[in-house]
Parts: structure tokens; C-alpha cells; sequence
């Protein structure tokens, strides 16, 4: 193994632990799969297309269709197997070895594990206390010594937004390319594509994994200048989406006035989960505008995680970090899930609170 | 634009022009499609299952039926979006900028794309006259100065193996990574799975896009050192093949002496339509352990390639890669298709002696 980069073998690798569970809020899943409606029309095509023939070179069908609901040039969208895959082709194309990547942090791991792969190094510029982004910061790291910059907006797993107008300033200062991630994009409404036209360094990503219900499928986008889509095109794999992922993101796209009730059904639930939490004593809530919640507790993750799960409830533990220390993340699901999550909560912490 | 790396920049795209046609004997794909009541099981299995959940984190069960299928270790077996994602993954944790790929010329284009992109030096040694491995120089340009060499065996557009005992001996030599892509394994029947017990410097490539008939799905797989599967599967990404695709996987390797029938069909055809390609007057055919036939004339291979396309046939014309002049690629299909590529090409050639 000698030959391998020494950044490589310096990583630990992305690993998951399982568990068993009865109710799944830790992965920032829909909890509202595609309509049965819409999946047989997704599988009715599977079933009568040719398995053995190549995906489409280019998926233009799929790209038109994103052009319509993103309002951005199709030239200018790029489909992946997953924004991930995105990521990785717009990181690879600009970073030499050695360049600087500056994260706000905590933010998505995927950024940094790609970036320390191709060999760049990673500066993370920490939140502020109560998780929100530190903007005079982040531009000072990147405008001094950064050559990339990648934001998650709302930011995972804090759930904030990145003001756009200091995206907007701040993108116009510098040439440099800044990436911004939205894929939690349609739970907050807001979005930077209208900055698009006039910086031809910024780049959105979207997904299909959280508001279209189709983690299962690998669907992401990037919007960029035609220009630089060209650049990126060339380092993404030829035939990187399989035939029927494409067929299922052009049916939502067609469909998706069905989809907008399950979201809108999530931020509602959003709305009324937050004060619900914050009410739990010793539980502190941070203000998300994506399908997840942060919350806080005077408790150690590790202990609160494990008895949550007890009810069968999965979230997801932050402890690993130590600048999440105490925090937890919860996905936003059906009503009668969060009901089941806030009651074991509430019983969690009541005990928490005899033990002490 | 101008942070783009000047590698690449300086690639031309990837691109594939689009032709209307009504045989596809062009990108060597199986004529064969996936048995339609296997299909029924897989998409009855999709049906059920929830798209909004993510893939396993780690497909178990499709390593666990590659192992017995390949006889390997199931902690040694990376699954990818198709074999090209692991190129990738292969390539990232390797080469440095700078750092020396080895590849023979002409062979699978998407190496050198991806060897560039990173930032390597790609150095070509060219096939003999005959297109067949030129073993010595290879071998000599490898070990004098690559930092990893590739070998597509059967090769990709020629359809020559590379000699295992030639293989054996180079491994033994050095420590550097050797990648064999055995793509088209299931034709020649040939396989260098033996040698990675004593070489974990070997690593051997497959895919189910041409025996098993899902290139419209994207699965391939690599063989390595357990080892060495661990440092790579941190540049894979997370959540890499959608769940379909692994549940496609599995049920064909299930289920796969069903497909034997149509690769056993296939190798019958290739031996029959070699000879009967032969007798055509101007038509020369280099011997394929693949499901592919190179084949030569004295005429401009885009003349040729033109004239066969009016009969509505499409072949792959590789003219532009200059030590491919006056060549093209045809795919071994059904009989009743490879009968009319056969009339197709008698015809043309007649027309242009006579034209001559």
C-alpha cells in the first residue's frame, strides 16, 4: 500500500454504524415516498426499455425539464449520481495539490473527504456559538488564502441559511469559485440561482434526495455558466446516471405540484416541531430552515441518542464532533412520527433530569 | 475560467454524435436484453421498496454474491456506478501531479480522460502493426518510469488479450498498481483473478454492462487486496449505486446461467461472423476474444462508416484516432442483425472497388 497518497491513507475511512430501529430520523430523509401512481409510471417504462442499451450521452430531456423549474439555461446544468458526484468534478477541476478549501464548519463531511483526496488542504472556519455562520470570517479565510469555497445553505446539520446578499457581496469581490449547496433548498424557499447570471463563479447544487423522495435513486444538480458546465462536464464520468434515475427525476419534475403538498406538509411540521422541542426542559433548539433540527441538551449525546433509541427512534448523534458536543439531529417527519419522537424525548429527558 | 485547472482546459470533451439507425452494432452492447420475468422481479422488488431511503451504505449482499462468483474475498470487492467510477477511485488515491500513467494506444479512451483530468502524465506505448500488446515495450516503459499502468485484456477496440503469463511476470517485478479491466471476461473466459492472491499490487476490473446485459443501470465492479479496497473506497463516495442497480445485480447473478445462453451465443457468432467478415473482398479482421470485431479496408473509414449507416446500420468508425486509420468496430449482435451488417459490408465494399 505504499504507493497510495499519504492523504489517503491518513483518512479515516466514511463508515455508518447500523442499528435497528422502528422510526428512521436520522438521515434527513422524506418520510413521504414517490406516489404509487408515479412509480408505476416510472417502472412501467423501466420494464419496456432496453436494459442492455447505454443511457442517454446527455440527458437533455432531464436537463430542459430542470431548466424549467430552476429558471437557469440548460447548458448550464450538469446531472449527477448524486450532487456528490458533482462536488467531486467541480473540486477536481479547479484544486491543484496544495490549493486551499475553506468549509465553514461544521458543515457536510463529504466536502472535506473529497477535498483531502484530491490532495487539497482544508480550512475550516468554525461557526459561530450558536451555529450560524461567522460571514467576516469565512470571507477573510477565503478572500486571504482560499482558492474554493463551498457553503451549505441551510447549512447541514445546523439548518442555517447563509444571508444571500453577503453570499452576494462576497461573490463579487473575488473571481475564485464558491459553491453553494442547496440541497435542502425547497424547505427553505431560498434560494441564490438569480445570482447566477452576473458571477460566473458560483455554483449551485441541488438534489432529488430530500423534497423530490428519491435518496434511493442517486439524482443532483449543479447550475453554473454554460462556460464553466463544459470545464466541469469533463470530469464527470460519460453515462454517470442510469436510465431509469433520469426517467424517475423528469416524472417528479412533471409531477412535482404533488410533490409541493409533502413539502409543505414537512415545514409545517418544522414549525410546529421547533417551539414543541424547545418546551422539553433542558432541550435547546437552533432555528432550521431545512427538513432537520438541532438541538441541544445539558447531556451527553452518546447516553441521550442510545435511550431515544430504546423507543425505537433513530436520530442521529452529533457527538463525534467535539463542536457539536451535546447536540443531536432529528429529520422532520410525519406527524405521527414526531409525535413519537417528542414523547420519547420529553420521557428521555425527565429521566435524564432523576438521574442527575 | 481562468481558475481551471489547465489540464483541463486543455481536454477536448468526451462527446458522442447521435445517427439515426436500425441495428446498433456500435457501442458493444449486448443484443440481449435482461429475461423479462427477471426484470418483473426486480421492478416488483422496487415497487415495494421506499425511494426516499438511501441505498445500504455498503451493498453486502451484491459483494457477498461477487464473491462467489469470482471466487474472491467479498472484504476485496468495490462496487461502482459503473467500472469507470472506480477507474476513477483507483486513479485518485494513486496519482499524484506529475505522477506517470502507463497505458498501451489505442485502447478504452475513458483512462486517459481521467488520468489528465488528475493532473498524471499519460504515456502511451502503441500496439504492434496487428494491434496486439506490444509486451516488451510496455513493460520496459512501465517499469523504466509508470507509477501505474493499465491493461484492458480483451482490449478495447481491438479485442486482443493480453498474455497472462506476460502479466505474472510483470507484477512479480514491481510494486507499482497494475489495473486489468476484464470488461469483456465472459467472452474470453480468461481471467487474471488468480494472480491477486500473490500480487497486491494487481487489481482486476469487471462489469455487468455487456455479458450480463446492464449497461443501462451502471454496475461494475473491481477485485483487490482487502487491503487496498479500504484505502480506495475512501475516494468512492458515499452511497455510490442507487438501490435498483444492486438489486438488478444481484438477481442477475442469481440467476446468471440464464444469461450464459446469450454470451454462449454471442462467442458462437463471433466465431462465425470472423471468417464470413474475412471472405469479404478488401476486408480485413483482427482476431476478438471480446463481443466486438475490428475490422480494415483500403477505404476511408468515414466513407465506409457513412455507406454501411444508409443501410441502417451503425457501426463504431474509429478513423479518428490516426493509428486506427481505415479501421472500424462492429459488435457481435443477433444473427439475424449480424446477417445484415454482413449483407451491409459486402455490399458496400463491392460499390467501392467498383467506385475505385
Amino acid at each position: 500500500m505504499k504507493n497510495v497518497k499519504s492523504e489517503v491513507r491518513a483518512i479515516s475511512p466514511y463508515t455508518l454504524k447500523e442499528y435497528d430501529y422502528e422510526i428512521k430520523i436520522n438521515q434527513n430523509e422524506n418520510p413521504y415516498d414517490v406516489p404509487i401512481e408515479l412509480k408505476r409510471k416510472i417502472l412501467d417504462f423501466a420494464f419496456e426499455r432496453s436494459w442492455s442499451r447505454y443511457p442517454p450521452f446527455v440527458p437533455e430531456e432531464l436537463q430542459k425539464r430542470l431548466a424549467d423549474y430552476t429558471g437557469w439555461y440548460p447548458e448550464g446544468i450538469l446531472v449527477g449520481n448524486g450532487s456528490n458526484e458533482l462536488i467531486q468534478s467541480l473540486l477536481t477541476i479547479f484544486l491543484k495539490k496544495g490549493d486551499t478549501l475553506v468549509l465553514p464548519s461544521p458543515t457536510f463531511t463529504v466536502y472535506r473527504l473529497i477535498g483531502t483526496v484530491l490532495g487539497a488542504e482544508v480550512v475550516e472556519v468554525p461557526l459561530t456559538h450558536d451555529y450560524t455562520f461567522d460571514c467576516d470570517a469565512l470571507e477573510k479565510k477565503f478572500l486571504d488564502r482560499g482558492n474554493m469555497l463551498i457553503i451549505c445553505s441551510p447549512n447541514n446539520p445546523t439548518g442555517t441559511l447563509y444571508p444571500l446578499e453577503r453570499l452576494q457581496k462576497l461573490i463579487e469581490k473575488t473571481d475564485k469559485p464558491v459553491i453553494l449547496d442547496e440541497a435542502y433548498f425547497e424547505f427553505s424557499r431560498k434560494t441564490a440561482v438569480g445570482l447566477l447570471k452576473n458571477n460566473d463563479n458560483l455554483i449551485v447544487f441541488r438534489t432529488f434526495s430530500k423534497a423530490f423522495s428519491l435518496a434511493g435513486l442517486r439524482v443532483g444538480y449543479g447550475l453554473m455558466s454554460p462556460e464553466l458546465a463544459k470545464e466541469a462536464g469533463k470530469a464527470k464520468l460519460p453515462y454517470n446516471i442510469n436510465f431509469l434515475s433520469i426517467a424517475a427525476a423528469i416524472t417528479l419534475l412533471e409531477n412535482r405540484h404533488i410533490l409541493e403538498q409533502s413539502v409543505n406538509e414537512i415545514v409545517k411540521e418544522r414549525e410546529r416541531l421547533m417551539p414543541a422541542m424547545n418546551e422539553i426542559k433542558d432541550v435547546t433548539v437552533f432555528p432550521s430552515d431545512a427538513n432537520f433540527i438541532l438541538f441541544k441538551t445539558p447531556y451527553d449525546s452518546d447516553i441521550v441518542f442510545e435511550k431515544i433509541l430504546r423507543d425505537g427512534v433513530l436520530v442521529r448523534n452529533l457527538s463525534s464532533n467535539p463542536t457539536l458536543a451535546n447536540t443531536l439531529r432529528v429529520t422532520v417527519s410525519k406527524p405521527s412520527d414526531n409525535k413519537i419522537f417528542i414523547d420519547s424525548l420529553t420521557r428521555v429527558m425527565g429521566e435524564l433530569a432523576k438521574e442527575g
